[in-house]
């Protein structure tokens, strides 16, 4: 099976806006084991949209289309469809009425334009559109399958799983079904290395790894009949990558680290207080991210100067004897301010984020997580390199690493 | 002149990067006033990507090519070209010569396929690589012109600037010239309106407007025979933008309101400290990926719950009277973080970041930003809405710009 991605728009022509539909769509179609050849973008013109969509359906099963489906003239993308497959354009009305009762709770009138959203090709199968008031469709030429979905992300990606997930399960007769695991402390090509044999020897469940900064991604992705339950084939296959990977593989089902930070001390009935000199407030920022954070973080100081770190309660002598980028900073910062808001943790960051080395000649990159709880004092250094906010987001994991290890009860780094 | 761009790698099919090269080249396209119809993603296969390059040349003067320079068979982006040319691929001897000098360097012996980054099309131009170890090209099939160019976005970018943007200028016979000018404080809808004569009248230099969360950029971009200056051409328009915009106008450079805010504070030897409540450490940590943010950020203090609010040194009273969220409590939360440091400005947030309401009742995107200086204790609503992220977003961004203000002795918002 072989799918192919047209974007439309202009605007995507012009570089205006970064097109990361098309890299979720492509992940959606890798995980339903459907290959994809070819992407383009095309803008708001009739005669090379219908040729795109030619060129496309004469080497593809299946052509995923999305944007242009606003109600100004400039909206071809259905057109478009209808031209291809030499169908008229019909209105859809209980489309109709959607749009009518969507403006009217918001107290507008529709125009005339606006019913331009709930024509479609005729014979086309419609996806409601649960975020906005653009439906989409599902046409078929006799040979490829057309699908039509809105540009906005958050509403493709809704009518995606609502409408399109369904479409591909029965037309698949198969169902795809994936878990997320996030591993942290180790590199890609060391996790390549490690679970070789399990990467090379698995075709259902697939394993495929994915990089970001610090940290790798797995996905663990099975088909199977619809009537069987598709965890079941995956399940042993995540147990077997615990095995090798241990306590680095921090969530298996796809949390980020904050995400699972916020959760642990929730289940533990714990709080945390954060002290950040060159991470400069994102440890905190990533906590507050997840929504309830409020109930597990009490306070977080930005002591990025000697007079703040003085006043968080860090001594002078400390200070001056081993600098404030040093081991024993980190683990004083940490455990000021755990006495400070009397929180069950205080974790604590210092170092040079760069581009240069700090005042006292200490190189960028050299950095230091502390952390603190009832009879635990705990620092220790970490490896960075690159840019300014490559080093502050590398130290921002390590830091809440070490918050999750503590929590579990798990090693932490030496 | 039309320009077509093609992306090629299977990680992109796959989804498992995002293309960012493509909006950076459509974005440069632009500003060279080069139109882009097509663009497209091709894998790591022969027939497809001879394919693409041919339809490519059939509509376009200008084909631009990124990605599969690599050192392995796997990458045949300049075979294919060669194809395409119907030119065998020759070695180039200084590019031969700088990859061993290269390996040399770090210590490493080249390997036999090391050396197909050194074969070109033959009568291929040349484009050394400053950032890496494949070198790029510029070749011409009698009708278009073939650039390749390497698919990392740090070397690409470098590329970009020292071999195609001069290529392009001989090549255009016209220097093309451009400024960013950055607003806050009025959508794009309101910024078009206002400047709709001058969008519409300009077409040298243009006016091309981009959105973005809270805020609106403009580029203004002049083309120029070569011998003459493109900033005589933009400054007096850049001069009817601020008329019209006047302080709302906050960077004529491209600057982040960080990077403003840093600027300023250094100017006016002024210093500040931040309290966040809802922001959470996002104000702080914008401030600090600023280099040499540790010049004027004294200390910042996430403020989260109401006893880190009273450690701060919030009254009881002020909390008890107008809640934690309240236009009071913002206000006072500035005065006591500038007390506590001693900076000369004082900024704090407050607010409901959602997605429900607070324990108080409050309505998520309900927030506060208050400021303190010598003589100055204010504070005012920021009308937000939408996910968590986007109203702390917002809320950072309204923080940062009343700084600005009162460093530069602006109107507050009220």
């Amino acid at each position: 099976m072989i799918a192919e991605l047209i974007s439309v728009g202009t605007e995507l022509l012009m570089g205006q806006i970064l097109n990361t539909n098309v890299q979720y769509l492509s992940q959606k179609m890798q995980e339903f084991g459907v290959d994809v050849y070819h992407q383009s973008v095309v803008g708001d013109n009739m005669a090379r949209m219908v040729e795109s969509i030619e060129t496309a359906c004469s080497r593809a099963d299946i052509i995923i289309l999305s944007g242009g489906l606003g109600p100004t003239e400039d909206d071809i993308t259905k057109e478009a469809v209808a031209k291809h497959l030499k169908k008229p354009m019909v209105l859809h009305q209980p489309s109709a009425d959607a749009i009518v009762a969507y403006f009217a709770k918001t107290g507008r009138k529709t125009t005339e334009n606006n019913f331009r959203q709930a024509e479609f090709p005729e014979g086309a199968q419609i996806l409601p559109n649960g975020c906005g008031t653009a439906p989409g469709c599902i046409c078929f030429d006799g040979k490829s399958h057309l699908i039509v979905l809105p540009g906005p992300p958050h509403e493709l990606k809704a009518m995606f799983e609502s409408g399109v997930v369904p479409f591909l399960s029965t037309h698949m007769e198969k169902r795809i079904c994936s878990r997320m695991l996030r591993i942290f402390g180790i590199g890609e090509s060391f996790v390549a290395h490690e679970l070789k044999d399990l990467i090379e020897g698995q075709t259902n469940p697939t394993i495929a790894p994915y990089a970001a900064l610090s940290e790798v991604s797995l996905r663990v992705t099975a088909s199977c009949p619809l009537e069987e339950d598709g965890r079941a084939l995956i399940d042993p296959v995540v147990e077997k990558i615990r095995e090798r990977l241990g306590d680095r593989l921090y969530s298996t089902e796809g949390e980020s680290m904050a995400e699972v930070c916020v959760r642990i001390l929730k289940q533990a009935e714990a709080t945390v207080s954060v002290a950040e000199s060159l991470t400069g407030g994102m440890v905190s920022s990533e906590l507050v991210s997840v929504p309830g954070a409020s109930e597990v973080l009490l306070e977080s100081i930005v002591a990025y100067g000697i007079p703040a770190k003085l006043r968080l309660g860090v001594s002078e002598e400390t200070l001056k004897k081993n600098g404030a980028v040093s081991p024993q900073v980190a683990a004083e910062m940490a455990k000021c301010i755990r006495e400070r808001t009397g929180s069950t943790y205080g974790i604590a960051t210092t170092g040079v984020a760069g581009p240069g080395p700090n005042a006292e000649g200490v190189p960028a990159g050299t950095s230091y997580v502390g952390i603190a709880a009832e009879g635990l004092t705990h620092s220790f250094y970490v490896r960075t390199s690159g840019f300014r906010n490559r080093v502050r987001t590398s130290v921002t994991l390590n830091a809440l690493d070490a918050l999750r290890r503590a929590v579990l009860n798990l090693q932490l780094p030496k």
